[in-house]
Order: C-alpha cells, then structure tokens, then sequence
C-alpha cells in the first residue's frame, strides 16, 4: 500500500466521534470544546517496548493505546465524551507488510472500540524501527483534576488491580515453556489488554490528594507522588493485593511476587493517595504517606523502615 | 542525564502558559477551554527527514515544531492563544549526547518563542533513531476552518511566499562549494526558519473555499485539494513566484527552478483556492480550479494543457 492508500484506509477502519467534526484526511482535526483540556502522549518503540517476533502487531497496538488513556485516568479525566480523542503519530519501516499495516490498525481499532474512545487523525513515517506514538486529548468532567503533588502526611496509598501481573503475563509470554494455568492466563491478560482505569480515577476527583498511574513500577511512580508532594510513604508489602493464583504464576516463571508488585511496570493500574475512605471496594490500601525522610519510599518493617531506592524502568 | 533529569530540563526551558495549566511533568497537561480544538501531529525521523551529521538538530527540533504548527495555520486555526500548546514525544538513541539533548531543547525553545506558543508536555524515550513527534493543540479563532475540500470550478489559485524555494536552499546546504550569494542565503533560510502562515491562514477563513500548506510539494499538495474536492486545477507556471534571486540559486545548484517551485516540498506556505478577490498583497494567483478531468492537476499550455503526475515526498 502507498501512503495514501494506507492513510484511506485507516480513515475507513476507525470510527467516528458522534460531534461535527473534520476527521482524519485533512491537515488537522477540528474538536468541539467545552471542558478544560488533559492532554499526554506516549510512545511505544520496537526494540524497547516490544519485539514484533514476540508480540503480534495487534496486541503492540492495543497497549499502545492502553497506556496512553490511563495517563488520562491518572489525572481523573475522561476521554469516552465530546470533543476527545487520539493522535496516532505511526513511525513504519519498509519491512512492515500490509498484512502487519492491518493488524495495527485492527489492534487500535478494537482497542478505541474497547475503551470507547475515537482515533481523529494522526501521522504516517517511514522509518528504521516501529514507534507507535498516541497523543491523547481528554476532558476534565469534574471541574478538576488529580496531579502528583497533594500527598500529605497521615493519607492512606491504595492501588486498583494488582500491578505485578502485568510483569508476570510478560515474563510468562518470554518463556520457552510456558505456564498454562488460570493465574498464569490472567497475568498474560493482564499485559496483553490493560484497562485504565478511567471511572476509578474520575471517582477520586476533589477526594485524593495525589494520583498517577503504574507504568514505570509501583515503587518508583509512587516515588514521583512522594517528591512532587515533598513526603514519603511507606509500603506495607503485606497487604500488596497479591492472589495466590497470582504468586505461583510468578514462582512458575521465577521471579519473586512481592518483587513483581513493587517493581514490575506496564500494569496500567493507579495508585493514589488520599483519606482511608475515599478508597472504595476497587481499590487496596498498601501504606502510608509520612512526612519527608531520606528516600521518597519505604518498605514497613518490625524494626525499623527499609528505604526503596528506585528501580523501575529509566530510559537512559 | 538520566530520563528525569532530561525531563526536569525540558520543563526549566520551555515558556508556560499564562492561563492556569498543569503542565510538563505530570500524567497529563490540562488547558483551558473555549474555542473548538484544531489537533494535529507530525513526525521528523532521522534517516528519512534529515541527517545529524549534515544540519545541527537545533534547526531540525525548530523545523519540526514550524512544520506542525503548520497544519494548523492551513486549517486558519491559530497557536499563539490560550488554551493551546505543542506535544513533544522524541525518541532519542542513546548516541545523542547531553549536548545534541541541549540543541533540541533550545532550537525547540527558540521556534516555540519566534511562533509565540507554548509546549505543554511530552515523552521521552530510547531509539535507535531520532524521532521528534509534534502534537499540536490549536484553535478555531474565527468560527469555523479552512478544510481542503471546497475548491469550485471558476476559483483561483493562490500560494503564500515562494515554494521551492526550501528545496533549492536545502541543495545548497547539501552542496561541497555551497553558494553564497544573497538568493541562495535567503533560500537556505527559507529551508532552516519556516514560518508558518498563521495570519494568512485565519485571513480566508469565510472567504476562501479550501487550503492545504505545502510540505510535499505544491503540485501533490494541490492535487490532494483538488481531489477531496472533486475537481481539477491548472497551473500556469509563468506566474509561479520566481524572482530572479531564487532562479539563479536553482541554477546554481542543478535545479530547475520551475521543477523546484512544483515539486520542492518543506517549504509551510499556503496554497488555496477562492473568489480572486479574496487574495491581498501576500499571496500570488498562479492558477484555476476547473471541472474534473481525468487527472487533479494540469499545466496550463499555449495549445492545450499537460497532465502532471503527482512527483512530490511519499513515505511507502
């Protein structure tokens, strides 16, 4: 396919946002606006964040998306309303074939479908390596929003889901052999599809003081709260939301549950901090937020606190 | 620099917003609201739109952020008001060195300042190629925008500036002996410092019945015109703007200035099509629109006129 033939062509496989709008095709597209604005990208790079010979095309896709909403989510904005949606700015090598064109464009378009979200245009390049770049406008519906700064001393921290899993569901899709069990499969799920977690994020608005989502690892995005909030917290490894199906799909793949929880990345889960009882029924409490010591985070012990130095992903 | 020092840079070197605005640092940024949105992305790969050996990347981050802003210009949407900003999502090789980091961050700084916007927020991540992906967030000022669709039979053509003028200036930095007289000087300019056509662009909305700027080349661009509209152009290339300053620049450098004019993309000015009346002192008439022929674009001949086929950049 030419350029233009695959620009038509993703014109045709992703839907319309309901709003009078100039979609994909044009120099630009034109949004109704009413609501203050909450805009983020994200990019997803072959040979950093995926291997193509590993992980289909469709599935890259779909995460790229994924991952770019929830950031959304952590602000306690939406993107599921009026005058929203994504940029997908697509980097292309040669060797991409048409067969590999569409399964990206089926993965994004069942993904937007998924989240309920629209693809209003984007940009096509040639280039060395995939990169998936996915800029997301999203919409304050609740008069604010939640940032990173705000944690204070005595808040409890709570997290959605179960992050680790996500780390496990790779780790179990790397292996030569790998597990077939039902927490081995939800794990592969869990990094395959993730689900930002928009309503839980918009619940907390005006309620939490700080929020942001796992991407990089639970202890270092908690990390980033702590600083931009001036305070540390302190993780009781206890109470990490880890199942038992959860922890022997990690032994099976040999990597340790607690270890997965604090520093495995890409859960897409959020972690906020806030009053014990704004934390509804999706959410575990798993610390505190103390006043500012010698490290941003702290693991509880009997003694005395162990401080976590940060050991998620850095990119350089 | 580490990620969250190269972060914590880019936030020290970029202007804020003067309304209230989260901005680079957080999941997300948040902008005020009013006008409808005008969103767009581009890319500027490594390898493919330029080569860091040849032109210093503080002129590659200033043309990439020129030639975003661009889309938004030929939409007759602005930047440079509230409640707008850029997007930068770079991918950057672990080769980049602290300095090259340093020129993306001031050639990025300084466009951003000449254009008179703001850059809300970004990504950074590794690559095996420099990647500069810009989304821009502008405004629809006057009601509504210039789409390309809407060219009619009878309206004229009209272009901003001198296209072909980038190409010419782009040879000439390329050349062993580059020329230095002033028309080469002032097209290798044209090349380096783009301005997008923001007040030109708002200027015809109402007025003018479609737009499209020039990147690929003006007689591709046209055609994309001409072809979203349902109808053909001529081009009567006698009254392409040609000065004297740019033919000989051309000539220096093997070019056929007529050929660069057609076919020379990079170049940001506008091309549009409208009542001839609605054209003041910046723009040049250099063609019609007529009924659909077989092909989108023609060159107006003495005799009859000559089928152009469409030669301008094309990524597959």
């Amino acid at each position: 396919m030419t350029e233009f033939e695959r620009i038509a062509k993703l014109s045709r496989s992703f839907g319309k946002p309901r709003a009078p709008a100039v979609g994909i095709g044009d120099d630009a597209a034109v949004l109704p606006s009413v609501l203050p604005l909450v805009v983020t990208v994200d990019a997803a790079i072959e040979g950093v964040h995926f291997d193509r010979e590993i992980i289909g095309l469709e599935v890259v896709a779909g995460r790229a998306i994924a991952a770019a909403v929830s950031d959304i989510a952590a602000m306690g904005a939406r993107v599921d309303v009026d005058g929203c949606g994504l940029l997908l700015s697509w980097v292309l090598p040669a060797s991409v074939t048409d067969a590999e064109f569409d399964a990206l464009v089926e993965g994004s378009a069942a993904a937007a479908a998924r989240l309920g979200v629209f693809i209003v245009g984007g940009n096509l390049s040639r280039g060395q390596e995939i990169g998936l770049h996915t800029t997301v406008l999203g919409r304050c519906t609740r008069g604010s929003v939640l940032s990173r700064a705000g944690a204070r001393a005595g808040d409890a921290v709570a997290v959605t889901g179960t992050p680790g899993a996500a780390a496990i569901g790779l780790r179990t899709l790397m292996a030569v052999e790998p597990c077939e069990d039902t927490g081995a499969r939800e794990c592969v799920r869990a990094w395959k599809y993730p689900t930002p977690r928009v309503d839980e994020g918009c619940a907390l608005v005006g309620r939490a003081s700080a929020c942001v989502d796992v991407s990089d690892g639970l202890a270092q995005d908690l990390g980033h709260v702590a600083k931009a909030s001036g305070v540390s917290v302190v993780i009781d490894t206890a109470t990490l939301p880890i199942g038992d199906a959860m922890r022997n799909a990690a032994r099976s793949v040999g990597l340790d549950p607690t270890e997965a929880a604090l520093h495995g990345g890409e859960d897409y889960e959020l972690v906020a901090t806030g009053p014990r009882e704004v934390f509804g029924p999706r959410w575990t409490v798993i610390g505190t937020v103390i006043a500012a010591r010698e490290e941003w985070v702290y693991l509880r012990g009997d003694v005395e606190d162990t401080a976590l130095k940060a050991r998620g992903w850095q990119h350089f």
